[in-house]
């Protein structure tokens, strides 16, 4: 019973969000061999205001 | 000192999650003899669309 | 289907951490409605060399 | 620059979590177009003892 | 490549937030000999709605 | 009452994260103008094998 978590910058359409669901949900199943209905996936997203790399944040960037 | 992080659909009423607050803290005070002050609950809201149990989002299902 | 992480300190007894893992779980469905097994709980056991509170790591507090 | 956290059951071999790092990321990189550097995966395996379904642990199922 | 996520109660203002994730990258270089651009920072707002010490919510505290 | 957690590799000493602790909780309190005593710093050690970058597990590269 996998429980994956996402953290990504905001901004994706559904239908990317249901293709991520989708797919990771599929991966998780083929490398443990899990049923699809025990992955759990929850995205977060992340404003790239709150989103930091190199010390700055990630809206900053040109 | 525990910290306790709830993942739930969004949607509750304030006095849900009060309520859940409450409970979930004691019942963390009754299993692990803490104190009230020195537990944190800190509940996050996750839209049924950024969450997938099967491969597919929750607010899809009928 | 609400997931619950709760992190400590370690050094719990088993018994203690299935009472966690049971009252924790009777909060959530009392104060949120759901049924038992849509409840996750993840217990996380963090060394008190990890933990920190005011700049200081918890195994040094006498 | 996706971070996907997976919390699964202790017990997968090194040969299953190298295949769950390769196919969580192209799942990533193909629902998000982002590129292969960009997406971090963090495994975190945890005892059977500290997984709670239903109010109970998972090491007492049979 | 540390990655840090900082939970803290929304109402900062944006200047707060990139002195955050500049102070604490710095602090991470410092400590852990990392370069700059290895440390990942996320900012997590919480409203006082959902964030519980002592069992109670904590936007009721006068 | 910012809650910080920190995944990194492990095999730091306890000396850097004792530096890791006491600096990030400065830079914390600088920034947000909270008291240390608020700051809670949890540390999260994950094995280079559980650490994947671009689908590889980190315990690969040379």
């Amino acid at each position: 019973m996998p429980v994956v978590r996402i953290d990504m910058w905001e901004g994706r359409t559904l239908e990317q969000k249901d293709d991520l669901i989708r797919e990771v949900t599929e991966a998780v199943v083929k490398a443990l061999k899990v049923s699809h209905q025990d992955v759990v996936v929850i995205l977060s997203e992340v404003s790239k205001d709150h989103w930091g790399v190199g010390g700055q944040r990630s809206s900053r960037k040109k």
